[in-house]
């Protein structure tokens, strides 16, 4: 942490801070420029002491110079955190692809839609139990009969399957039957859930909020990880802006800045990032190509008649054009697509 | 909800639409413009209608004109709702102001805390219990230990007590404490939490969420009102742009947009909308002159040693002084602040 | 400028750096934290120095810690700038309203628009001859003939003329009919006009642009001091964020935020900040509360008329009515409006 | 454009409006719906109608359903535009990579890279002459110095050379060197510079504003159109929003959204969109999985002692090692760089 002081400071505040940095269990060390001085702060410091440092005379700001995130960050963990499920290894060289409906509606457009993206090549089945809404007056899921009819698709298809869970009260009959445990982007900052999915036995993948930094991102993550579970991934789904054309602007940056700053795993929503069915297959590609380690696609047997989200879902056609062009571009990046033969 | 065909849309796109719109009970109208054909929808309309119509083969967009919500807005109940907590009348005539500490820390803190604010004019105490924060590492607040201390301050010195409650499972235990639940600008989209809040018998305070339209904010409203608790507030705490100097950008024009649109009461928290403590009074001035129903703020005996958000937090000469401004400037537009001489 | 160094960054980085800051003029001091060492840049850096050292090895970032604008802060200069234009004194004790239509349009608009504008206690007459204009198909303003008609309605009223000049070419034109020549938002960073209009004999407001920083607003606010002309006021007038309720939202701290970093008067503009007539009050009441020196206020005749911006145009009565408003709301913060008894 | 009525108007506020259209020359047509009526305005609207139509008494809101760019349109012109620059077809099947430092400061520096540009695969060199920048004690570019240094890089390597105007004044001089002309982000919006460009006989790229929704792009691209000059191509160079670790963000989206609205090429610059070298490859990459017609690219002799954007200046060798990846990913998605053997 670097204390700032105000040009027109002097020795007397300067001693003050000094005193105050020794009483906090902390030592100062200054440094006289041309035009301020500064004081280096040594030792653990927490982001509290910023505010308090920020308050005293003669300080104009306090500049924090470690990262407040620990055990999700690249330097805690050089090398990349690989999740297995089943047969997949998500974070190692494959990319996986998770498809299906927004919403589990019925068991037949499910097991339907499971068939479709596995033929397609598809290695995990997607489909909201528990579905976040706007409005109250909206589907809102069908609980754990949802949970039931993604079981028996994951049956029929031996796809393992990802679903969200909403509530901390709800994490253990989820676990019951997700292979994946999803926290949605309106949760990011639901720290009682967080706490709770990093109790579980299960991999997590957390959504960027829509309004979060990375460095929030990262300290959401670091709430998981600090509980214990590691089996972390981070999904990328778009980000608020002032731009009206798409529901969301999807921070395709996002992907790389996350493999630099942090081993894990980073998967790409592009249906989310854009809300629009036709911006999902160029948006997908952009994903690969810029190094995502896997995609999350809705799919819908007959998007104009889904209870949530039509907009956004491929048609089982759209979705077996895209996963040729996928396998193509994770190609020419030298990496190839879970379960498929390379490019 | 108006469907706008495509410019090279024909007869039979047309036709197609319309056998749609009667097969899901609706009726369609058209008219046929210069340079396109709209299709006005006269029935019911909800929000997946509007995906499902974009779909169609010949749609160019659909737009939606009937409002989301229904329960919060004006339109559905024109006179003001006013919210009676102890002798306040919150949404009337009077402006109320809600102070106290970010979080609980000590019972010497509270209380004194709680003294000062009252002394100073403020009409209801402010303290987190639980405590959300970014960093899994920070002070996250004392629990019931800290709503015991809360209502200690209660007993000392007759104020109600305002408070956040971050998760379901929690509300019961809040509610025994508190006179008035806070939902958290991170929760504003916790649905399961707004459905819980929603069956309370308290008061609650909607705090919006920090990307959230002014839409969204009453579409979560909505959820509380629905399940039968009318006894809501709104609160404006600053919203996330591109602007670094501030931790929020306090959106003053959503108090009264609020005012327009909804008869639900309008507070105003400076505190989180700026981030600085120098900016509070100001702010709390602006609120106040926009038409602000109330004011949240925060006040610390000794904000360079807050556990929480001190950078932000008005000492109580400070409060003092902005009470004394904040009368003039209510009494300026027709208004006195909860327990005061008028202006 | 303080260069932290990565975790695993060692001696050899370290020298290289201190060798490369003593052949750019610079003294390196070291400061070795717990986790990280960092390292104090000595000497009048520059913005181009911190992409320079970014880039060596062993760096992590690097971050500035000197404000990049001199002239325009308040540590350059701690007594506000005022600007006399007639018999006003702008950014002193007084606040200045200026009002009158989006768009010149006809000679009995403006001076019709004039006289009803004084009458209600304006001090300066608004009006656009060059209108920037999103579409090319939209009105583009008269020219000079519009500046021709603005002069005679100060022939007619005596009221002082502020109007926009648009590109270099044209600031000795308007200079000839202004008294104060205004840069749009979407000119705010239009360098080469910024270096003209800071050669101009006339005070200049400067907007803030949609997107601008209150950093990079006062290096724009630089460009013009830089050339030599001191007599220059700030304008915020909304910026761009997600909420789509209003045109812009406009950013009242931005108010004391200019009063903390700068001596430049700052005027604000509820009309474009929110783009609606009936937020225009609430909002020019909550900007005088923060501390405005100035309110800019559109009003036109017969706004369902006007050819521009007509939403957002008060009527006479309505600009009546918010003027008699305005006197109480300043007079309660300590101020008086420009030429009115004192509340 | 639809006229929304209030749900308490009544048939004396619908019969106003209608005789407003009629003598604007208009004709209404109604539409009554379960909740609200509203009226389909038929002819060719224009946007101060709207404003006009929103003050009527009665009216909630007015909805434009025609968009309003024409020229720039995929609806005005179904086939893509292509640009002949030299050999070059851009916008064709082709994807051209424009390459060069981000400023003019040496003829060797210029010529260094674009004899290394040009053996890598590039097909342009980029250069500014006249260089916008944020602070006015920043370097500002060589100006016709500049210029003359691009037009010997030009001789010595054949590449045809595209370079920023900043100002009107200058459009013919630099038309006097340049094969393309580059409008900067921050003057989207200066349309006297649009009508300009648009009246020089040189093909012009236009670049995203970064706060310009694509609407708002189109209607700039309008401006240039409208005056004759069809040689037009965008450059999506990101957009502000509340992340910080990137300068900005690239919104990889606008590449399709624009493909679809609109017939002209569509750049994509990586450089200027994240502002970090490291981020440059993977969102080069992207933009052409996504479908761009091109990319810019920063690339300097030695990024740490560049006088402008070095942090986001490739090397020599980084370039080469991208171009390699571009050619691949381009044939992924089934097509190659302009010059290059298919992939």
């Amino acid at each position: 942490m670097i204390v700032v002081m105000k040009i027109d400071s002097g020795e007397k505040e300067l001693n003050e801070i000094l005193k105050r940095l020794t009483k906090e269990g902390f030592t100062g060390h200054l440094s006289r420029g041309v035009e301020r001085t500064v004081i280096g702060v040594v030792g653990r410091t927490y982001p509290e002491l910023r505010d308090m440092l920020e308050l005293l005379p003669g300080v104009e700001e306090v500049i924090p110079i470690t990262k407040p995130y620990k055990l999700s960050s690249r330097e805690f963990q050089p090398q990349d955190t690989t999740i297995k499920v089943g047969d997949l290894n998500i974070g190692g060289e494959e990319v996986v692809v998770m498809a299906g409906p927004c919403a589990v509606e019925t068991e037949e457009q499910v097991v339907e839609t499971a068939r479709a993206v596995k033929a397609a090549g598809a290695n995990i089945l997607r489909g909201g139990a528990f579905k976040p809404s706007t409005s109250p007056y909206s589907f809102r899921g069908l609980g754990e009969d949802g949970l039931k009819i993604l079981a028996r698709a994951r049956e029929e298809t031996g796809l393992p399957i990802i679903t969200e869970v909403m509530t901390p009260q709800d994490v253990e009959l989820v676990s019951g039957y997700a292979d994946i445990l999803q926290v949605g982007a309106r949760n990011m900052q639901n720290f009682i859930l967080l706490d709770e999915v990093g109790k579980a036995r299960k991999p997590v993948m957390l959504k960027r909020g829509m309004s979060a930094t990375i460095e929030e991102w990262l300290l959401s993550a670091e709430y998981i990880l600090s509980q214990g579970n590691r089996q972390l991934m981070l999904c990328e789904r778009g980000i608020r802006t002032f731009e009206t054309y798409t529901r969301n602007t999807m921070d395709v940056s996002a992907i790389p800045i996350i493999e630099k700053l942090s081993h894990l795993p980073i998967i790409a929503d592009p249906s989310h990032g854009t809300g629009k069915w036709h911006l999902v297959a160029p948006l997908a590609l952009a994903a690969v190509a810029a190094g995502a380690d896997g995609l999350m696609i809705e799919v819908h047997p007959s998007p104009d008649h889904a209870l949530k989200d039509g907009a956004q879902s491929l048609t089982f056609e759209n979705f077996q054009r895209l996963m040729a062009q996928v396998v193509a571009v994770a190609a020419s990046v030298g990496r190839k697509i879970a379960g498929s033969a390379k490019g």
